[in-house]
């Protein structure tokens, strides 16, 4: 490890195999467009069955996020769990190649390490089908205490609530960084996972997170409302800073006293909408730890999102700090109070 | 099985590593732009632990050359060595999926499936480096005879001729075929792979090639002139047809009494220059299985070249029996003696 991580991200650690397919394909599989769904072993080896040519990349979306905030030239950290075989050592080999520490023990046997296929249709939406394989695998025991601790800000993806180890991990991990007064950061990640668990979902949110990263459904889908106002309203109440994504209508950023729209960036030529979320947050949090004014924060993560949506795979191709360098004159203001 | 193939193509089985680099990289590895280098397990490791993140598509040049073909709609089939590992699993749903036959049995155990490392200059030149791993066992074993006796042409790669037992499972296929009454293409594959082998080439093109494939270096390489129509002439004594591609400046056909020369098509944007060969030839082969034209089978080589240069990767990410439809009429006159 070289300089210590300035932002810690934890998720599940997850190959993603793409291929392109048509909404008859969906259809006839009964998968909801845009949503992740996690399959179990068997579906994972059906599924791949009756799919098309694809191709393999690393994803998972903090680890997207991390690789998305070491291309902006801020230290990051990963933590997730793979298994020690040919798509772990991949999912190793392009995470630290990227820049990351990544320093979390693989599994060593089974289950293998997670997969997610990706059908991205001709719109350039995609449906995920997560395998977890070995992400279930990550406990405590993976919290490595003293990365976190010496971070600014500790992000996770919301993903990880779909098996109690993790979530135990989860609450460890946001218990360490309080301890040292880092801040602590979340994404709620995807509508569906959020409806799996509400409740506990806004206890998190209210009691122990600082930064929440949603986009507009995922938000009100955890507030029960239709009312982008209430929305906000709510994750101004449990939060010190929200930052709600819109797609192609930007983002909103607040905190306690202001509240910032961002127009989406122009995008060419739509390619993947995969690593949307996870490189709007890189761009933010990148952002953030360098102190800059939070509508800044919020234009580089458009900035990021808007590379990553240009090419196949959710993970930076370019170099994010020339194309936000290019952009932006350097630091700032502070940040919190704006 | 379905429909017996058309043409069945015999290569090394490997998943292309993709990454891009740049030209410091390649002087600082060594490495010679644009040619294919064998390496062996420790330097795949050595060199994956430079490189930066890639990406892994389902590669192998005469594998590429058979997607290519189903793709065009012609029964392809496809003969070469995998391992059951997760790299094989991944080669083997990807031909399969592209609608290509394989029923090559997998290697268990060691070695692992072979990989490619391919370095993508920003001219969108490939240098590839090669860990055969599986391949190195293919043998007279693995050849199907009934496959290649039902097919019209049976193609092989260059490439083969770098191990004894592929040396002579490749032989005995050419024996099969022509004892079948069906013709034999080949691939010169790259001008090192030529000049490693240059004097058993030379014997095996004139003796056993019906159809030989090459681009301007390799063919000078063999024939061992400077001069393009000395090439030719060559060609046209050793081969009953000869496809000699030039890169942008297309490619020439040529028969016992004819010359075509092929115009390249348009590229709008250049990206991978990986499969280029790979896809002519697959186009140039769909064409002569469909008793087309020469010059059109010239041409629908160059279409078939010009999608796979567009994208990342070495097979047809569009459907090319769409783009050549939209291009050709259907027709036909017998092709051999145009």
């Amino acid at each position: 490890m070289n300089k210590p991580a300035s932002v810690v991200t934890i998720g599940n650690a997850i190959v993603d195999v793409l291929a392109h397919t048509d909404d008859r394909f969906l259809a006839d599989n009964r998968l909801v467009k845009g949503s992740m769904n996690l399959i179990d072993a068997d579906e994972a080896i059906a599924l791949y069955a009756k799919m098309g040519p694809a191709i393999e990349i690393s994803g998972g979306s903090a680890a997207n996020t991390a690789a998305g905030i070491a291309s902006l030239g801020v230290p990051a950290a990963y933590i997730g769990k793979v298994c020690d075989d040919q798509m772990g050592r991949v999912f190793r080999h392009d995470i630290t190649a990227a820049g990351v520490t990544f320093r979390s023990e693989p599994i060593i046997g089974e289950p293998p390490t997670a997969r997610s296929f990706i059908l991205i249709t001709p719109d350039a939406q995609r449906t995920m089908n997560t395998y977890l394989g070995a992400c279930v695998l990550l406990s405590t025991e993976d919290i490595d205490e003293p990365l976190i601790t010496a971070a600014e800000v500790t992000y996770m993806e919301g993903y990880l609530w779909d098996r109690p180890s993790a979530q135990e991990a989860y609450r460890h991990a946001a218990q360490v960084a309080h301890a040292a007064g880092r801040k602590v950061s979340l994404t709620l990640s995807d509508t569906f996972c959020v409806e799996r668990h509400r409740d506990s979902f806004a206890e998190l949110v209210a009691g122990h997170v600082d930064i929440l990263f949603a986009n507009e459904d995922e938000a009100k889908a955890l507030y029960q409302t239709d009312s982008l106002d209430d929305t906000l309203a709510h994750a101004r109440a449990d939060c010190e800073i929200a930052a709600i994504t819109r797609s192609e209508k930007g983002a909103i950023i607040l905190n306690a006293t202001s509240t910032y729209e961002i127009a989406a960036e122009h995008v060419e030529d739509l390619v993947d909408t995969t690593g949307a979320g996870d490189l709007f947050a890189a761009g933010f949090l990148a952002g953030f730890v360098e102190d800059r004014h939070l509508a800044d924060c919020g234009r580089m993560g458009a900035v990021a999102a808007a590379e990553v949506i240009s090419h196949i795979g959710a993970r930076p191709e370019e170099d994010l700090k020339q194309l936000i360098d290019g952009r932006f004159q350097k630091p700032q203001k502070p940040s919190i109070s704006a």
